[in-house]
Parts: structure tokens; C-alpha cells; sequence
């Protein structure tokens, strides 16, 4: 089951590549702000991190999900944690979250045991 | 201007007042874990506020944004925190979200001159 | 306060005149699909009303909202009815529907106070 | 084909178990007053099945039109009953709606041979 | 009713100005890419400002409909040409759209009204 | 990989098929609504077939915007052109459309080779 997040990891590397490729400045310059815009300032990096998650959450992207997940486990959140915040993302956005929560808790296993093997993707 | 929070604030109660005075549980029920889901527990209320006011951006509702903001100022987030939320829910959420972010800065503008009159609303 | 929903009424009248009167052939035929979609049939024309109301609810539209809500109490409903169906949509919207729901219960109520004088808009 | 439903209520019960087991009393919550939501009332659980459907529908939830489909074929649902239900969904939702009316029209059939050999999920 | 437009215009100039006056980085940056994305390349500019109107209806923002009419009226486009670009958004959008095309009109009726007058805004 | 478009193009076929084949007249109506609304008019058919691109971007739905691709390679848009639309949607919708861009860019690389090897779908 472990292998749904490397998968994800290298399609997503992959893809990436290739839009980065087509020489589109926009794109590129999107790109660079969306990977700022999660660094440390006013508000710390795991802080924005979660921010990511819950947006993600509500607006219902299993793929964005699985991105933010990965970088919450690697700064070190816990499991009651995540679960906390996918709480506030069930009430916000409602039971049609619900099908996205499942899909979280599948991908919070699979990194726990990612993690406990050393293998966590650097993204 | 000022008077627009304040506004909100009225309309709000009594209208919650009188969805809670219809008496139907499963209504009272939400109502309750809405406002459970932000008390602080494995994550602490300050963060729980922001991922509610991140989670109202990128859904564009202004009334959410404005209650969230109230909360968070309450909370004593800076304007430059309040901003780096604001921030990631642009680049989450995209220039649809740019009249919401317009919305936000009034609606911090607002709270800031109430603050300084010892008048921010008790929700 | 009741003239809110004549005011809607009066307003989505004069200007679903001009878009017709655009003389946009496809335009015309959605407003025909639009309105036959509700009319009796496999299921009964309230069932119908029923589900624009809490389609209209989830999407959070409160012109939608309004507009469902006036055929519904045209067609019978009562409060405890509507609140049912505006429970389905808190549910299964979330939070984010509650700034709706307080739109709703006030029209609701203007709505009544109409019916009671003879006044409900025929739409 | 008729495997595509038993694999996802296979799925559903495996995960939804693992979210309660989280032991977080808000989701827990949260998932009580989702099946209350659904319980005959002032608004009989047909009604509301169908309700819960076209909110889907709408939001464009693939799983949660499955969840839904299976209830209202239990409840007894004639196919055209349930066309004319995906029928108000396309109107309100547009042409976005389509390829998610296709996966309805997709497990309704398969709901249909189920049903036939008396092998319809109980969830 | 034409000061709608030119308060409007007034409201986005002073609050746009506040937002890039925080002197937050990646809100200006992504401030200059929303800029960019509409200035003709390998698509004209006519043909991106009609995009933009377009991804506006479906994402059901009256603010961004009106900016991006304001441009195409602008631009040169007839009333005949945004009403096909309108019906396209109201196919893929659903009847939830039919609110936000009854603003839609209103705001084009507008426009004319001010170029009629040599009064379009610059924006 | 070339398949994964020809595999849709059947899905797509067989399902659509299945939807008319059930005799439901408003459904029926709304295909053709849907089919009129790109064909050439007061725009022409390239650009209409590019706001439907656009619009199937900023909702998040593979399907759609496979289907406009297929179309738009059709009419004979260059890849600087599509990468252009995505950049529109990319901006309009965040970040959250960037898995959708990746889905993009993957059908865009399929639909080159079907089309240098004369084999583009006729849909």
C-alpha cells in the first residue's frame, strides 16, 4: 500500500518537469510564489503548512491533500494534531469532505509507515 | 465605517437566535461542534482560528471571513500574520479570491479602530 | 422589511425580460429546460422544489435560495419541512451554508408574513 | 463490473472504522448527526435520500453519488424517478455535472443487477 | 443606476492600493501575475480578457464579471459577442449562474450607457 | 499511454449513449443545448471551444477539460496557445488547479502523438 504516495511522489515530479519546461513565464512565476508562499515569516512554516492542508481540505483536492500531508508528517505533526485539523475542514466544508477524510487517514497511515522506515519523500 | 462590524454582529445574533429557536436538533447539534471544533485541544484555539479563516477565504464567504477575522484580532494576531493567511489563500485560491481579500483588509481596518476604542465585539 | 422579496421579485423580472430579450436562441432554451426541469413528472413538482432549494443551498446562492424558497411555501411547505431540508444542506455543506441558513430563516419569515396577508409573489 | 459497488462499500466501511477509531469526539459527532440528517422526520427518509443525492450531485462528488444511489435504490426508487432527479441536478449544476451523471447512470445499472440477485449492500 | 460601475472602480482602486501599500512580497507578486496573464502573447489579449470572463461566471463572482466587462466593453467586444461568452458560462455553469448573468447584463447595459458618454473607466 | 484518451473517448460514448437511451426529454434537450452553445457564431467555434476549456480548468474537472483539449487540438491550437488558457486558469483558480494542469499537460502529450499518427478522436 506504501507505494500510492511514492507513485504520487514521482508522477508528480515528473509532470512538474514538463510544465516547468514549456518555457512559460507565468507558469514558472506561479510555481515560485506557491512554494513561498509556505515559508517562515510572520507565521512560521508549520502554521502555513496547516493552513495548506485545511484549504485543501475544503476545496476538496486529494492530490493537494496528499502534498500537504506529506509536508505536515515531515515537520513533525502528530496524528491528533491532523486530526484536529481535518475536524475543522469536516465542519467547515461538510460531509461531502467526508469521502477526502477517508482518503487522509489512508495517507497518514501510509506515511507513518513511510516515516518509521525512513523513507519519507523530500518534496 | 466602523458601524459595519458591528452591524454584522447584531444581524448575526438575532438570526442565530432564532435558527437555535426553531428547535430542530440536528440544527443545534452542528451549531454545537461548530463551535467546539475551534477550542483549543491537540491544536490550540489561535491556530484552529486560522485554519477557519484560510478555510473561509479559499470558499469566498465573506460573512465566514469577517466572523474568523473578529476571532483572530480578538486573539491578538498581528496585520502582518493576518496577511501571511491571507496570502496563502490568494495562492491557494486564486484572483477570484482578490474581492474577498479586499473585503478582509477593510474588515481588518474596521477591527483595528475598534480595538484602539476598546470596542471589538464580544462573539 | 417584507419588501425584500418583492423587491427580488420585481428586480429578476425586469431583468430575465432583458435577457430574453437579448434574442439569444440558447439562452432562451435554458430558461425553458430551467423552468420545465421543476414541473411534475416521475417525481411530484414539491419533490422537485424541494431539491433546487437544497441544490441552491449547497452551492450558496441566496437569489437561488429566495427563489426556491418562495415556490416552496407557494407549494405548501411548512417551517419544519423547510428546516429539515435546510438541515440536509448544513450537513452536507458545512459551516460555510450557515451565513445562508440565516438568509433563508429571514425570507422564510418574510414569506410568511405575505402569505398571511394575502400577498405571496407569483413567480 | 457489478464489483465496482461492493469494493467501494468495502472501502468505505474499512476507512470509515479507522476514522472513528481515531477516538475524536468532534468526527464522531460529526458523523452521528450525518445519519440523523437522513432519518424520517417532519421530511420522510425518501425525500431526504433524494435530497442528499442532488446535493452530490451538485458538488460533483463521485462517492457520495454512489453512497446516496444505493440508499434511494433501497428506498425503492424507479430509474426515472432517479433521472428526473440527476435531470434538476444538470439544470442547476450545468454540463460540468455530465461526466458525474455518466458514473450515475453507471452504478444505478449496476445497483440493478444487484438488486436483481438479491445482493444490494446494507450500509 | 451608471454610478454602480464608477463606485465600484473607486471601492477596487482605494482597497487594491491598501493591499500593495502592506508591502507583503508575494501579495504584489501575485497582484503583477494576475496583470500579465491578460496581456496578449500567443493568445491576443481580446481572446484572454474573454477567458477571464468567462472562468468568472462559472466561479460565480460578480465583482470579477464586472472588471472583466469593463475590459472586454473595452476591448471592442459587441453586446452580441459577450452574450454568447455569457451562454457558454451558463451551460457549463448551470441555472446557479442565472443570478450572476441578471448582474451581468445590468453592468453591460451600464457600460454602454458610460461609452455612449466617453465615460468608460480606465482600470 | 496513448490509450488513455481512446479509453475515454469509448467510456464517454457508451455512457452518453446509455443517458439519451432514456428517453428522458430534458436531459435529451440539455446535450443539445450543450453541443449548440460551441458552435460558431457571434465568436467563433476556436474560441468558444477555448472558454469551455477555461471554464472546465477553474471547476476542476479532468474529464471536461480532456474533452475541450481534444477538441481545441482539433481546431488546430499550438501548444503555446493551450499553455496560455492553462496559465488564465492558473491564476483565476490558484493552486489548487495545479493537479489539474499536470492532468493537462499529460492529455495535451497524448493527443500530439494521436494526431502524428492521424489518429485524433472524432467526438
Amino acid at each position: 500500500m506504501v507505494s500510492g504516495i511514492k507513485e504520487f511522489e514521482a508522477y508528480r515530479a515528473k509532470m512538474n518537469d514538463k510544465i516547468l519546461g514549456s518555457g512559460h513565464l507565468g507558469i514558472k512565476r506561479f510555481f515560485n510564489l506557491d512554494t513561498m508562499c509556505y515559508q517562515g515569516g510572520a507565521l512560521d512554516a508549520r502554521t502555513k503548512e496547516l493552513l495548506g492542508l485545511v484549504a485543501s481540505c475544503v476545496l476538496r483536492c486529494d492530490d493537494c491533500i496528499d502534498y500537504h500531508l506529506i509536508q505536515c508528517v515531515r515537520l513533525g505533526f502528530t496524528d491528533h494534531e491532523l486530526h484536529e485539523a481535518l475536524n475543522v475542514a469536516l465542519v467547515v466544508g461538510g460531509s461531502i469532505f467526508i469521502p477526502h477524510m477517508r482518503h487522509a487517514f489512508e495517507t497518514i497511515e501510509e506515511l507513518r509507515e513511510l516515516e518509521a522506515n525512513g523513507g519519507l519523500p523530500q518534496m
